[in-house]
């Protein structure tokens, strides 16, 4: 078992938060407990992008509030929802008559969560819509969308909503141009090494040594594709094959690629890994706009990655490319 | 043993350079074998930036190409040094009469590499003058320079002599302010579990179960101080306390602080550390100006991190905060 640098189970959220606001006290803020904010925030006339989520999975996704990006991440305990109570006071924080997206990841309590809040919020006369992302295709191509969690493609999501509202744009707007890029996010992970829960020290999923399992979520949940493990280039080659069945883009279409390591699979591996996605993609004529190696979403010290594929239209491509201060997606803009 | 995502030993570094500029596409480029270049060359009346060392150690050091921080750099294989040959043809791209800074971490291989490239480079006309980095204190707080060995103390580096000949500053004033920054940094590393060497799969240092070890270098070095783990403020305070007695800043001094981590520890955990280092600085009255929590120079799946602090005059926050495109170290510029 791992040793893990942390004081108290019961305090490693509100250190990580902490922690988070003191070496990025030029982007973030926190406004309340577990409640991360900008520290400059928006104007009042633009829309607020919310989001909400347990932590251990930093920097997810605390680590994307920011200009350009998300206004406020409502925090719950280790991959624990925030629950309502909590995100209907972040709702108050931002309450405006441009209104709110809040986005959300399907797991069940993250959506009861936001169901509720979104409740109170309505009968408080606030003004808020929500957006379910639901990347993974583990659960099957023609799984429906309930039955798809939402892995890290939320990520570039919030990029995208983040600009738009940036630039003004109207509630419904950023939802139409949110719902589509949404719709066009395909994630699968693959998982080679489990990892233990930083409050119990249970180790979240077995897996044998010499295994990999591709659709692990990021809770151990099961996918389903255990097997021995064969080199990189044959795994990505799998993994990329289901995402571009699953959004069969075209020759001449544009793709944004991301590969985000969930914690103790190295840089190193993750860049010979999008080498041959991006090898691939080249084959078949379809353009990378956006990309970017890294460790956004994470799942402890749980060996693997998660595999983003985005089929992107050309508005999307100029919001991808926009200025955003946030910590972990920092982009200068064009 | 853990399963790493890689294909042949013998092509890791390669592959890993390939992954990389299909990524980051707008940043930077392969010049030749090994040797990673910036996408748009920098115009050659300014000084060029190189630096050198072995691969393994992603992002480091070739994610710290771009604009306005390195020109290039020049890869070796895994933990190992490029050699003068390599290193010489680099110096023989950037030959240009403002001359070029070669930044060198003290490790035996770089520094042997670098003497002999820089002879040769010499003998063919080319203006040329190295800094060494040695910023870890785990030899002891009066070890001689020579003693000392380069951790990602060399990151901040490459920010502020970057900015420096981006702004258009000589040979001369860039090794000034370079070398007034490298005296003023201080890093001290703590491994809490080893990692394997990609290539032959050996463990590269042992670490009991349960264990820390403050000092440990980044190739599995001993640095001495083993112990019992105790938590995170307690290792975090005693690292701290280290770099301030080597350091001593007075309570109206300003530092910029960075968490590296080099593998498997989460950022959950380098958030923890960070909040408890930046709590003791503020305590003692010292203002943090520039500060950073993520994985720059990283030792395969090795769990630990490094603690790297640096007294900065107010030339160096100037050049920290100027704009930065480099993938894994992007600054907006003030």
């Amino acid at each position: 078992m791992v040793q893990k640098f942390i004081n108290s189970p019961d305090r490693i959220t509100q250190e990580v938060l902490e922690g988070l606001v003191a070496a990025y006290p030029a982007q973030v803020a926190l406004a309340d407990e577990n409640i991360v904010v900008r520290a400059t925030p928006k104007s009042q006339d633009k829309v607020a992008i919310v989001t909400l989520g347990g932590s251990g999975h930093e920097p997810a996704l605390s680590g994307f509030v920011g200009e350009g990006m998300l206004d406020c991440s409502v925090v719950g305990d280790i991959f624990a929802a925030p629950g309502a109570q909590r995100l209907f006071k972040a709702l108050q924080l931002f309450k405006r008559d441009a209104g709110i997206l809040l986005v959300v990841l399907n797991h069940s309590g993250d959506v009861m969560s936001a169901n509720m809040a979104v409740q109170l919020a309505e009968r408080a006369g606030i003004k808020v819509k929500i957006l379910l992302t639901h990347d993974d295709i583990s659960a099957g191509l023609d799984a429906p969308n309930d039955d798809r969690r939402g892995l890290a493609g939320c990520v570039p999501l919030y990029k995208v909503v983040g600009a738009a509202a940036e630039e003004g744009k109207t509630l419904d707007e950023i939802l139409e141009i949110g719902s589509r890029f949404n719709e066009q996010i395909a994630t699968i992970a693959v998982a080679s090494r489990s990892c233990t829960h930083p409050q119990t020290g249970d180790v979240i999923a077995e897996l044998p040594d010499g295994e990999i399992e591709i659709g692990m979520g990021q809770h151990g949940e099961g996918g389903g594709g255990r097997q021995k493990f064969t080199n990189a280039d044959d795994v990505t080659s799998q993994m990329l094959d289901l995402l571009l069945r699953k959004l069969h883009p075209q020759a001449s279409d544009k793709v944004a690629l991301y590969i985000n390591g969930v914690g103790a699979t190295t840089h190193m591996e993750l860049s010979i890994v999008f080498r041959k996605a991006a090898q691939i993609l080249a084959e078949q004529g379809i353009t990378i706009v956006d990309s970017r190696i890294a460790e956004i979403l994470t799942v402890q010290e749980q060996a693997g990655f998660q595999m983003i594929l985005v089929k992107v239209d050309d508005d999307h491509i100029d919001l991808l490319k926009k200025s955003s201060n946030a910590p972990y997606w920092t982009v200068i803009g064009k």
